[in-house]
């Protein structure tokens, strides 16, 4: 019989984040999490899959809405003016909860693991923006450069996001890059 | 007593390479490497760290090539263009071993294990490239944006050219990507 625990995962993330924060995500054990939710290692892995998927479980909703914006598009927009308001729709999902953002940021920058599992992430989801591009009928080369600069761009902003001393809007750096983007490739 | 063995490293490399293509890379052994260029493992170890190092030992001097390209374009470059033009000379060490680089891709995407080592390579490529950049006084965030895009462009120019039914030159490629950039850049 499975005992009820009133929000046994959200105690669980919770957990699982201040031990990475304090301990270092490679020095912290599911053990460890656990414990300090009060709850047993099984009930972890009824919840998440490895101590990675705290930090990724998001991932497919991320990968999800971004798609479904590009699809969604108005007909008239362009290849990158499409991958841009997916990108302000993810912008203002993340605007929600900045400080997640900017904890697990730190997190994954102190291990090598997870800052190769990001990478992997992030490609991902540059393909992804490049099916949904193609769905709407942008041919190739342009779909798979178009995808790739997508990424690029809300790389460098999330970065910037989350390293600014106070809070900002995603959406707005996300603008502002690409407008970097556009005198980067205007003044060659 | 080390035997002078002619060439080794280019026979283990070889003896790598077709088995790699045959079997796929997780199925192959450094031993088996060893055993069909007629060498010890123990050689093999002499001049390779482990059997990935034999599709990655180009990385380091691809990287020295790309920052030197930078750092040494002519003063009026601007970001875009220094970095293109650094792409360009990359291209051009490509273009002589295309069979190579062909052969390499398609093991590459045969194992997930090397498409995220392939992933850190780009991605340590971008972030050296941007480096590169603010030594030429660029500031951020063009710095790195512009190294994050100059390695999307890399990304989708060389899987065009490695899946090109004929040879065609790499540069070519590159400065085609470039103009496909800015037109998507431009239209919205």
């Amino acid at each position: 019989m499975v005992r009820w625990e009133p929000d046994s995962r959200g105690r669980l993330a919770q957990a699982a984040m201040e031990l990475y924060g304090e301990r270092g995500f490679d020095q912290t054990t599911v053990a460890d999490i656990a414990q300090r939710a009060g709850l047993t290692e099984r009930t972890f892995f009824r919840h998440f899959s490895d101590k990675r998927e705290v930090l990724f479980s998001g991932a497919h909703a991320l990968q999800e809405l971004l798609v479904n914006a590009v699809v969604n598009a108005p007909d008239s927009a362009a290849p990158l003016e499409a991958v841009s308001l997916s990108l302000e729709a993810a912008g203002n999902l993340f605007n929600a909860r900045r400080d997640f953002s900017v904890q697990r940021q730190r997190i994954i920058e102190g291990s090598a693991e997870l800052q190769e599992r990001e990478l992997i992430k992030l490609s991902s989801l540059a393909a992804a923006l490049a099916n949904a591009l193609r769905q709407r009928g942008v041919a190739d080369p342009t779909a798979g450069l178009t995808g790739e600069v997508a990424i690029a761009l809300f790389k460098i902003s999330f970065e910037r996001w989350v390293s600014s001393s106070e809070p900002s809007d995603l959406a707005e750096v996300l603008r502002d890059s690409l407008e970097q983007l556009r005198v980067v490739t205007a003044t060659t």
